[in-house]
């Protein structure tokens, strides 16, 4: 966006009238905006800024103009060369969420580019580039010209977002992360938003996680998360679509790096839990659609392999070796069930803490993972499980880190009867 | 106030505590004020809190807890050893609001010692420091050694605030003013009452301003910060008391320094403006009641001068010559009455804006004031004024100033019939 008629505004100005519960105009979200990247408008200055937008909100057009201005701030790429469409997936973040594995070489292997652009994880919920930083080689950062081209050759690439994209929004999450304003739904819709769409995907699909390990914990939030996100969506031309999906109990069997990575290659052979796979085949289907792909069966594509050739030629054109071993954590620990019963409850914040306490994740951004750390849980809600049977398999270089794990995962299950179990969908809603 | 037990705390907490409508707890707030004033939580975590302060608020308590910690955070003056009762004023700033100057010589002659710590002005209120330093060679800054060997000696110090009181609210003044985050009662309330207190001041007369020219624009706003600062005072054992005066006209005839200085001789010599003297007066009855005098009628101090010498003695002792001549503007420029009628509204901010404009304030707390700068007004609401007649003098150093000071006057006054003229009270509430 150019700025050369750009109104001069006063950062105290803009901070009152949001606290003051007025409607920010365009003129001051994009000066405002614009400052702020260039170091005009103080961190202290957006900091109170932020907590008035989390405290009095902004309306849908105000959160438009904020995401544009984000978008503006910095590069905004452009796939409409590729010979073929493109779609992408944003998850909101979950426990045992490595849909993202399967899913972008399942979508490729369907005639849809998938431009992946990822994060790390911090606090209990897992990052995408975290987990493929365990396959041996595999790097995380590409330039334009190599995704570009990588997009052509394979039709999918996962990699680390660029400093070019979306400045302002790097340095607001950082700050809200400090600050105690990460919990704004117009702040968290414009960061996602205007990184997906500065990354230049034609279409895109969210999933937008509700339950304990989820950062929206009530669907009523999850669902007005998920609206505005799809309107800010739809207002910049990029065919949108979210899913509302369960996340009281963490995806799958595995939460850590190496042991997700090791669960997605399963699903691309054909196997793998069958709530991995649902949810995977879910969002590839709607991935497809958003192309204008109506005529494919995307659960045919794990079934005859065609998605794993996918998967192995991505991974190799970023230098990983996908036959390569996986790095194994040095110790393990078993927690076996203390009685027979069916496992009635496993909660996802429980079992994402005491991945994270292995050393799966990191409190602060400039923290190591460990590769092989991680929880695998051998029964689901609603499994019979058998006194003396192993439950958990907790994994770390560090022993004693075992303690603290072990501790969030106390209370974090039941087992009892088969009466005192009900199932919960793991798609509540789609919206459009 | 001791730190041995204290509880650690984590800023993101203490912020979210208060965003999410809840009540700081001691030990939060303890632990906020001294980690800030020690540079560990960051200006931007503590401009988040002050926005989520404002929006909102805080009970009694938490208001009284906050001011107790900002008093820990510094240094607590203590006059007990002083052979006579202490008493102090407060003003929450207006234009043309000289009080301090004839009020502290005046108390001190009737036997009650005045240590009144001031500021410098900032926007369109002049700070008391600014008027006092037209005086060639008075100086504003003394040790607490002179200041309290000039309590004893002469029973009146109008000097400024070092910084080892209450450093916390230093740097939170500073940091509100930035941040939009100046409007909160709480945060209002203990900044005055933190620097007030710690002061070590036994009684206390709060001034609350409410008008166009005050920073309270309505009633009920400034009954709300004065029942709270009342209350704060009493919770720390200050003797305190606030009257909620007017602030739509501004007081005396002149607004500025070096005429605010010789309006103020004009009262301590028997004479002066009718609302100076009334005001002046009033005060000091009620810091004389606080301190426990109920006997001596202030206002003969005046016609005997007695507070004409307290005041000769008080700048003297701090460098000053009460006989020099007073700074006066190069530059004057005449308004004339633009018809024969009643005054029947003289806008403060209007006025105070123009002094400003010329000279007699200050945009940035590093800019330099002109002690002879200022607006003097040759009728007050309610007198009736002749067509041709001067009805405004504006001084200033810099005849380029004249034309932004005008157009600030332009509509704050009108000139109308007696009918038209409604008595404004000076004094409207009592609060104890």
């Amino acid at each position: 966006m150019a700025h050369h008629d750009a109104v001069q505004h006063d950062a105290v100005e803009v901070i009152i009238a949001k606290r003051d519960g007025g409607e920010l105009s365009d003129s001051q979200i994009d000066w405002v905006i614009d400052a702020y990247t260039h170091g005009r408008v103080a961190e202290e200055q957006m900091s109170a800024l932020a907590m008035a937008i989390l405290l009095n909100g902004m309306n849908r057009h105000e959160i438009a103009r904020w995401t544009e201005a984000m978008i503006a701030s910095g590069e905004r790429m452009d796939f409409s060369a590729l010979s073929r469409p493109t779609a992408d997936k944003h998850s909101t973040g979950g426990v045992g969420d490595k849909i993202t594995l399967p899913l972008a070489p399942l979508v490729a292997a369907c005639g849809v580019a998938v431009p992946q652009l990822s994060g790390r994880g911090l606090g209990h919920t897992g990052g995408t580039l975290d987990k493929l930083e365990a396959i041996p080689g595999w790097r995380a950062d590409l330039s334009n010209e190599e995704m570009l081209a990588q997009l052509e050759s394979v039709g999918a690439v996962i990699c680390a977002a660029g400093a070019h994209l979306a400045p302002a929004d790097k340095k607001l999450y950082a700050l809200r992360d400090v600050t105690g304003t990460v919990e704004a739904i117009p702040l968290i819709a414009s960061s996602i938003m205007s990184k997906k769409i500065a990354e230049g995907t034609g279409s895109l699909v969210l999933d937008v996680k509700v339950g304990t390990g989820a950062f929206m914990k009530d669907l009523d939030r999850a669902r007005e998360l998920a609206t505005t996100m799809v309107a800010l969506g739809r207002d910049a031309g990029v065919h949108t679509v979210a899913l509302l999906t369960d996340m009281s109990t963490p995806l799958g069997l595995t939460a850590g790096n190496a042991i997700e990575v090791a669960e997605s290659v399963e699903v691309l052979a054909g196997g793998g839990p069958p709530d991995v796979v649902e949810l995977t085949v879910a969002l590839a289907r709607e991935m497809l659609a958003g192309a204008g792909v109506e005529d494919l069966d995307p659960a045919e594509k794990l079934a005859d392999g065609t998605a794993m050739d996918a998967w192995r030629r991505m991974i190799g054109a970023q230098g990983g070796d996908p036959d390569a071993e996986l790095p194994r954590a040095r110790e393990s620990h078993v927690v076996n069930a203390e009685r027979t019963g069916v496992l009635t409850r496993l909660d996802a914040m429980a079992v994402g803490l005491a991945a994270w306490r292995l050393g799966a994740g990191r409190a602060r951004k400039e923290d190591p993972v460990q590769a092989g750390a991680g929880v695998v849980w051998h029964a689901r809600p609603g499994d019979t499980v058998q006194q003396g049977q192993p439950l958990f398999t907790l994994l770390t270089d560090e022993p004693d880190r075992f303690e603290r794990a072990l501790a969030s995962l106390d209370g974090g299950y039941d087992i009892g009867t088969a009466e005192e179990y009900a199932a919960t969908p793991l798609i509540h809603e789609r919206i459009s």
